[in-house]
């Protein structure tokens, strides 16, 4: 299954700290696919996060993501730093971070700096502390997050999420079939698992 | 609890169809309110449903709207005969139905009519046969849901959903807790049950 996640999202926050523990217990492997709302917002109209743009909508999201860490025991502090956050630089780590295997330990520091830590996420020095708690080198991770090949690889992901027709955070796909929202976590995963798509072949 | 609803809503359809039996199992008293979303989505500049408007999510709803409806065992036939479909008169209706309580059963009449059956629920004939079919008699209901103090019974409910910061349909409150769409109507209703609201004092 793959996992689709934006870190400015505020729903993708329980979502990244749930997936690995639901996958597991289903047998599901999960590939976890950092990708970029901006440019899907921006062709819909929109140049800031639909909750800013609509605030009775908003309001309500803050109050329904408390009531969601309540049920799930996720820490949340409210109001946060900032919202949205940009999560372009640590979307690109997390895209570095595969070849070690620390992204999905990355991805979660991310969403705690973020959404209970009330921590600046585009801030070089936070990533920097959250890269060394997880025990991956800064001085290698940033350079390699920043060459030309990976922001291309960023870019071609964002491009490959609205061609499967993502429109939001947090989305999931198995096979060809979508899944949006953090409420459709346990659904997708049940897909994945009865799916042909993750049995070994 | 308060069952906030609009008949042009496709998500409202499952929710309808599930309410009772969930709330009677919890012990939950049910109100069922319908509400107009025309005012609220104009408000936000929008003069179509969502769905039409970003084709991208429409498509994603249906395809989701499929899925929930398998699940829950409830018939779905797409595409549908227009969507969003006008739900004023029927809304009116239901709003009659609480003197000799048939709105609940009236209200599952017309939903499964525009998402089961592809019959235009703003024509006077299919709601004289929803009517005719729960044992209410359309030679009465017709004439008291026109009446100028009803159709202004039906505009301050909308202004009641607006002030409580409903947004979207189906909504949920219970006091003033809001809960938006039909995957949270089982947190909704447990929290009508856990809450003083609900118990007789």
């Amino acid at each position: 299954m793959d996992f689709w996640f934006e870190f400015a999202s505020t729903y993708s926050y329980p979502a990244a700290m749930r997936v690995s523990r639901l996958a597991q217990a289903a047998g599901v492997t999960v590939r976890w696919r950092p990708f970029l709302l901006g440019p899907i917002f921006g062709a819909q109209g929109w140049n800031d996060s639909p909750f800013n743009i609509y605030p009775v909508k908003g309001k309500y999201m803050w109050r329904d993501l408390e009531r969601i860490c309540a049920r799930e025991k996720l820490p949340l502090k409210l109001p946060p730093l900032r919202f949205p956050q940009n999560g372009v630089k640590a979307a690109r780590l997390a895209l570095v971070g595969e070849k070690d295997g620390w992204t999905d330990r990355f991805v979660r520091g991310v969403y705690t700096a973020n959404f209970a830590q009330q921590e600046d996420i585009a801030d070089d020095a936070t990533l920097a502390t959250i890269l060394h708690r997880i025990g991956a080198d800064p001085d290698a991770a940033v350079p390699a997050a920043n060459t030309p090949q990976n922001k291309e690889r960023l870019r071609k992901q964002t491009d490959e999420a609205i061609a499967r027709g993502i429109f939001g955070a947090p989305s999931f796909t198995a096979g060809d079939e979508l899944f949006w929202g953090n409420d459709r976590l346990e659904e997708a995963i049940e897909w994945a698992a009865t799916s042909s798509m993750s049995r070994p072949t």
